[in-house]
């Protein structure tokens, strides 16, 4: 509409500079032990334009436990092997409950209500490994993480994993309630392993909005040119993304944010400007709704700044 | 992105040829019983677009019962008049359950998830209506709709109003429920008189595109150039639309059509393209969900053809 | 068994002073304001036994506002005008929730779990009051008590049932939602009046006593020897008062007194002694679940000495 | 009160000889395999009365899966050892839900209603077990039941507890559930082992009315003349079975038999005249809240014939 186009290296660095400037910064997660050592004065700050074109700030280079964030791209995967097969063992509605509620599942008969809750993301990750062996499922999903991010020293870190696997009593709970249902094939504790390191993969923010270029272009791979997903099914991930990312913070987030995104308790959010950007943010403490607090202050003004909210200029 | 523009007026007529010609419809909403009587043969299509051209198909000038729809128009009164202090009533999340239930005004100590569910719509009437008597506050929210349409034939269907009167108990029930926990501040039989009358208001699809131009235009009113309300404003009810637009069938919206929308069980749909169009669809026959199955169809069609999904090309 | 059985003045009247000495009072209930104002010092207790010997203690004598101890009236009423067909509008579970719930409502259709929390109640008096005037149905309820008690001075506090037609917004939505359901025949302002009042109806302990002594003789009114309702009817009204009795504090009674009661929010607890006693205790201090905090402390201490318990000596 | 005391041994052998003729079996419990199995036309009744004559009909020395009847004898045998610090991990309240619903724990924070329904029962033995190798408490529980019933040849179903254990998904969602809030101390594998296998305790009706004497003998065991557990605490599991015993049926078991009892999805029926009688009946059939249908129909007509109801003669 003929405004100045902003400078994005200039918001970036700007908006870094904002957040290390501000004292309130949440709570780190502390159910997963490992998690809850991280040091809460980080911020990172990446965004990928449509021509490929980094702009970073802060902690972009430190690598963070992506934890359910992972979600969208194990959802990525099962969609391109299982294609729409795959809404048969998750559904695609917000759930109006916390990231880790069960309750959902007892009145809808153990089908979790969409792939970015914990149940829906757990069902997904079962799809992932049936008829494989879960080192070779993981072994899948990072590789294909790299893929998107075309960066092959990518990794999980064991220690988180190991620290998930002791106490994820209530992912071990969801995953037994959707097995009494039928709703997952494989063995509980199969799932469950792979689950664990899939939310273990550690990437820092430049990483990660590397990966999540596909999503701003049309489902497209700008590196290789590969169309890693249909079109129509990256705006649909990205609608997915909007209405469920941000557990019972996504109206807020929508609202706030104006963009699709997926946040993760390791204080890790990856958003997606369509056609415009792929961005990631990172500060380790959370919320009431387990969502990044910093984070999520920062994508607000990245997207004010920038004009990019889907919801009208 | 060099791709040719596909030709307004000839997809809309197409799509309306379309409908037309199918058969499968959903069924009429019978719980009101004048809104029963409703011939579910009908269909209609407007579209303005960003120059204020209007595409038009099928039953396009036929008035029908805009219901729900209405909670667009009283959440942007509500807003202009009292700001954020509108939020302390009510949440802005959406509710993972059907349009009508109670169960989690009980868990929220009675205030509702957002504004477009039945309980939140009537916490926000309940604002517009303290201060007036309901005769003047329904005469304001009839003034805005006939401003925004700049159309002053709009009125009220007194029988659709009077037949919920005598059969909104379940409506009665939200109320009286939140006027236990202080919600509402005006008598409970005054705030739903005015709410069963503003969603009495009879629309056609025409007039309801036009309405709801300002939601396209970032808050402007392109008829007489006025703001109707903030730039910012306006995102954020699109993006509460998207979000919780079609109560607990607001995921599949946003991920088949891709644009934020708010359904009514006349059938009818409003939808925003942000920056490109106001769209309105009509056809009275509903899904499981109670949204209008061949109007949710359309609009898919629709967006997909025009390449307007908010969520990516 | 051969054990000496205790001497009931006597027990009674240590009780009383027992009750007289202790400061924890539990709060009166504020919800209705013309209650809040009672002294919550009063404390009275009334136990007539199988040969119609009154043994009474503290303020016997004042009337208090029985509240839902009404619903016991009211049920026995309607299953002797309706018999079994009652249980068609009303279950005879507990609920496992608070005695204003309504997300059960809605779990079930709109049929209340049993007689004695406030939906199952209200119910209970649409019922009654088919076929009726209001003041018909009232004046059936208030005869009936009277005929219990043996005592025409009985009467209804109109203060009470002012102060809470204005005040009950949570029983309006709980009717206004069985209505919807088609759970009510009546109109709902019709069927709250009637509630609001049998509610209000006022009694001493020792009136309370007299009026329940059929529920500890089959049925029989000792009076008049009148069968007031058959054997297995008293029975099952009595195992109804003791699985749901005390709303979601039924099982800590039976834990605790080990008899059939009904508890209501004026701070007067009924109980049956089956084949050996009607006692009512009134305290006005309630405890969390809403039941009469030092009522429920006597019943427990005299069904002990006494040796009452219905669960073995 | 001068009325003839019918003949036990002939009221047994009729309603045996009524059973057996009924048409009506209800479903045998198809969730564990190895139950599946069994032959749907037995039916067993067995009677202790208070001087130790015994009454039996039918199938009353078959044994059979006591599945959740086993939840009694760890509740007595967790009272026995740690008192009334066992209701700190559990409630005492009826959950108005079904047996193994996880909705209840969420809204309580992990802490089970009561310990009849599968949950409570779980925290249960999970008390037992702490300080223990599981073979060990597993040994307690069995050696305890075998003295109760004073009979040496009880034993444990490996077959039954080997097909729960690969298909108690729904148990370990419990179980993992419980733990996420720290209401379990042993490693959940553990505790779910202990407790598939003391379901697996196969017993006959004449076995298990025996086990259960003490509850109609004020805790004392008439073999052996030693206080099982104290009298009040005996009266307080009596209450606890009458409130919470048949899960959601419950109330209707009250309402109907009169008399506190404890079922198991075998078909098994345990339940308590106090001072009166210990009663076992059998039928493999279950109603639809998982009771069997014609062992409460016996029982409802053993009370009534025996005037046994604790709800008055």
């Amino acid at each position: 509409m003929g405004t100045i186009v902003p400078d994005l290296d200039l918001v970036v660095s700007e908006i870094a500079d904002e957040m290390r400037a501000r004292t309130d910064r949440g709570a780190v997660a502390h159910y997963i032990p490992e998690l809850a050592r991280v040091d809460a004065s980080q911020f990172g700050l990446a965004v990928i334009d449509a021509d490929g074109n980094a702009a970073v700030g802060g902690d972009a280079d430190i690598p963070f436990s992506i934890q359910s964030i992972s979600k969208v791209f194990t959802l990525t995967l099962a969609l391109g092997r299982y294609g729409d097969r795959l809404w048969r063992r998750v559904g695609r509605e917000p759930s109006g409950s916390p990231f880790n509620s069960i309750v959902q599942l007892e009145r809808e008969q153990g089908v979790p209500r969409n792939p970015f809750i914990n149940a829906g993301a757990i069902a997904v990750t079962d799809l992932i490994l049936s008829g494989h062996q879960p080192r070779e499922a993981l072994g899948e999903i990072l590789s294909f993480v790299r893929f998107l991010a075309d960066d092959e020293t990518i990794s999980i870190d064991e220690a988180v994993a190991a620290s998930e696997q002791r106490t994820g009593f209530r992912n071990a709970a969801l995953a037994n309630y959707m097995k009494s249902f039928g709703v997952l094939e494989n063995p509980v504790e199969l799932t469950l392993g792979v689950y664990f390191h899939q939310c273990a993969i550690a990437m820092s923010c430049k990483q990660l909005a590397m990966a999540g270029r596909f999503l701003a272009k049309s489902g497209r791979n700008p590196s290789t040119g590969l169309q890693v997903i249909q079109p129509e099914r990256a705006r649909r991930i990205n609608a997915v993304m909007l209405t469920c990312g941000h557990y019972d913070g996504s109206g807020e987030f929508a609202y706030r944010v104006g963009l699709p995104g997926k946040s993760g308790v390791g204080g890790g959010i990856f958003a997606v400007a369509p056609g415009k950007a792929s961005i990631a943010v990172w500060s380790p403490g959370l919320d009431a709704a387990g969502n990044s607090h910093l984070g999520r202050i920062a994508l607000e003004a990245l997207s004010k700044r920038m004009n990019w909210s889907i919801f009208g200029a």
